[in-house]
């Protein structure tokens, strides 16, 4: 285990074993890319916190803490991932959420993994997965604790040229892939699933939607991928990558994949680009 | 925060934060009422741990080890209620589970609370739940670590009067209460609902429906309650109990509930019963 974390405020790696994260997966996350101590679109990791917060009833600590302690954990680090978890703290046995929890902060960092040109390049290789996303729409969108569907998802395949999976959901709608937002061009208009049923509203791909008006939030099925000149994923550590091939379906990266990366490459090489703003 | 904790058989209450039970409730657990030194009904508890580390592809430890283990924590304990959870272990960032991946055991241990006579006599009142539970037979009937349908549903109401909530399933379908099995007695016969799509298969039931085969497996909705004479909880912790109310409408324990209590008491009270078995 890495030396590089911070719980509530105090550099250890251990967690107390009533956390209620890790008894009920009550709590959130976010994975955040920071770049010279900035974390990368911070306000928008820091508002889908603030959602997830209200929604699940946590009290959400001062963001300004957390940027601190971002800042504090990778110092020395000129690109790092820091991932940042808000638990329900520590409780005693039962659903019941304590009348006075405590959230627990708990942020790991470490080194940002080598980006791979020709995953950007030529794109990734997605698997269809069997597993698919419940419909659950009191958590749709949140990036909360409660994963073993991606999990189960990931699980499928070990082929490691197989980058990613895509996910349906229990009607057999489009949602995301894995651990990535998805993106289709159909008939030139550039279209990503709605997210208030199920999924994780990444904030790549909120970022994306905000810069690029034209894209659409619509329903997609399979069968509408097969039409698609252009699939393509967003992560905020990866930003915005092309899809070679969808099972034995191959496709080559186009235009509004290239335009979009070249949008997310902009943004991120951008050294003065803070807080999700260009300063002046 | 208890001493009485066992981690990997360590006594520590402290787990490595990066744990994947904590990072995506990567893992399940049991609530295991011990008696002096034996817990009951453990051939049904250990039976759902193997079928839940099956299908999470988990590997199971070995149960002689796990029931040692509930054993040292409560030595001097009378009545104890041991919490078990199994974890996918650490793991680096990601969904994917590690090919090598050490299943981590948490035992923590703590007295049994006091039976509430009153509970057990006259019954709790039920409070319908606007959460509900999403379809997802992939996780259906296993005791996961995925568990915030059930805090939300649990967070819904503060009235220390009312004692469980009633959960249906995205469909409409009665599921069960937040943290017991669901029984109704309608026109006769008595009816606990599938759980095949989502819910908890809670070893209470099992041990009911091995005992009593005239109870049946059926689809039930919120309108098939409202005819029922009778419904009652399933609990391995408190057994049998009476509702006495759900929402406004009152109702009394009836021969079922009666009878079925009558059977558990006398099953958890024959201190000869060992791992589910009377022992000659």
């Amino acid at each position: 285990m890495s030396g590089r974390i911070l719980i509530d405020g105090v550099a250890t790696g251990l967690v107390p074993a009533d956390d209620r994260g890790l008894a009920y997966g009550d709590g959130l996350f976010e994975t955040v890319w920071v770049e010279a101590g900035r974390p990368r679109l911070w306000p928008l990791h820091r508002a889908r916190l603030e959602i997830g917060c209200a929604r699940l009833g946590l009290l959400c600590p001062d963001p300004a803490v957390l940027l601190d302690e971002m800042r504090q954990l990778t110092s020395d680090l000129p690109q790092a991932v820091v991932r940042l978890s808000l638990t329900r703290g520590s409780g005693p046995r039962g659903y019941a959420p304590p009348v006075v929890a405590q959230t627990r902060r708990i942020l790991a960092a470490s080194p940002a993994p080598a980006t791979n040109p020709a995953l950007l390049a030529e794109g990734v290789r997605l698997h269809s997965c069997a597993t698919r996303w419940a419909i659950q729409p009191a958590l749709a969108g949140l990036k909360h604790l409660n994963r073993l569907e991606q999990v189960l998802a990931r699980a499928e395949w070990s082929d490691p040229g197989m980058s990613e999976g895509l996910m349906l959901d229990m009607d057999g709608r489009v949602v995301s892939a894995t651990a990535a937002n998805l993106f289709a061009v159909i008939d030139g208009r550039c279209l990503t699933p709605a997210l208030d049923r199920c999924g994780v509203a990444g904030v790549a791909r909120a970022w994306l939607l905000a810069q690029c008006p034209q894209i659409e939030v619509e329903t997609l099925y399979p069968d509408d991928l097969q039409r698609a000149s252009e699939l393509f994923l967003s992560s905020s550590l990866r930003g915005v990558v092309p899809v070679a091939a969808l099972d034995a379906r191959r496709m080559g990266p186009g235009p509004w994949t290239r335009q979009l990366q070249a949008l997310w490459q902009a943004m991120a090489t951008d050294a003065a680009v803070v807080d999700g703003k260009v300063e002046t």
